[in-house]
């Protein structure tokens, strides 16, 4: 994998980082893609559910889904990931800003013909999701197997931009009595709502209850702000 | 702005929803734009903040962002803004899902070269992402104007995808003894952190005390799970 080349990052070198370990750490956190890709010069950003595993992240959906049509034809696409840790309000309207953690990946995909590497692949996007759930639920039929489309996402190059801590506000506004500082801002949780057709005596699953922890669980969300 | 063409949904037409109500309403809940562009066939999606006037959505960053420049150029550019509403926990593998609600835009964007007109647009912006905040900041001097390009995205085609509600099971999976239903997700706010450098007396402000009312105002929301 390249970090470098298409993902060369011109404006703000130092809120730019291309090792692997942050690059990972950030696509573990998020669960959330925005797939790019061109037909004909005209580029299409679809968001979509992901899993990873090492350098390659998976994606599924309906067999008939047009994206998936088109990323499994080997197109050059781009898969971007971001994760909004707070407003950073500062004394002047240029220096407002935002945390965040993001990364911009490129690569091809491939289909996965094999069904049982199919059923790995799902796995590895469900567990990503929610760890736990997989084990809970009926697995997919032969009918359903069919019916998925799931795509190998290799990533070839990335690159990652995070940005923490308070507003950088010029020498000469610091004495304006304007309010500033971080406001965090995180995904979380409400209360679970049970379906009307639960079998009696069924539980809340502890990986449910225990949500929030693998939402904010993301690397840096500490040091925000 | 024509609301079907290169946005036509295939697979799940009850999903898909094109009247610009539900669309301006997604435009207005939401606050980060994945923007897509192509150079040379090569896919970009890059995170940004934007507003809204009408049809037009208002972008802006460092007069040399790559990204900028490239969409100045009046090249094909699509703009997706998702909001997750929670995660959709059915009794099999296959029929998981996700709440949501998500817009994908297809137009052209142009340089704002007029600066009363940039400054007027960077206000759309900023009270996009925090109504109030402008009136109580230092506004942009002629340099920090110039350094700052700014792009009206005109929205040619758009349509709207939403998903909320409970599972839906196959009639067999009813009888398994799995949790299901919906978890709620939504983005929230963490207690602000005041700069380090506040001038004596400055307090906080209503805009940000209460910002969690702006993140989930959004239409659709309540009706979610």
């Amino acid at each position: 994998m390249n970090l470098t080349k298409r993902t060369e990052l011109r404006r703000i070198p130092d809120r730019g980082a291309h090792d692997w370990e942050t690059i990972s750490q950030i696509l573990d956190a998020g669960f959330l893609a925005y797939v790019g890709f061109c037909v004909d010069g005209q580029p299409f950003v679809i968001p979509t559910l992901y899993g990873r595993d090492g350098e390659r992240l998976y994606l599924h959906g309906s067999a008939v889904s047009r994206m998936l049509r088109e990323l499994e034809t080997g197109i050059p696409t781009c898969v971007t990931v971001t994760l909004v840790d707070g407003l950073v309000l500062s004394r002047s309207a240029f220096d407002h800003s935002m945390n965040y953690r993001s990364v911009v990946a490129f690569g091809t995909a491939q289909r996965i013909a094999d069904p049982m590497q199919k059923i790995k692949s799902l796995r590895v996007i469900s567990e990503h999701l929610i760890a736990g759930r997989w084990k809970d639920v009926r697995g997919p039929s032969e009918k359903e197997l069919k019916a998925t489309t799931v795509l190998e996402f290799s990533i070839e190059e990335a690159s990652s931009k995070v940005r923490s801590g308070p507003p950088l506000d010029d020498e000469s506004d610091y004495g304006l009595p304007v309010w500033a500082g971080v406001l965090p801002l995180e995904i979380k949780s409400r209360p679970p709502i049970p379906d009307d057709k639960l079998v009696e005596g069924v539980t809340l699953p502890d990986y449910v209850r225990r949500y929030d922890a693998r939402l904010n669980g993301g690397a840096g969300h500490s040091s925000n702000g």
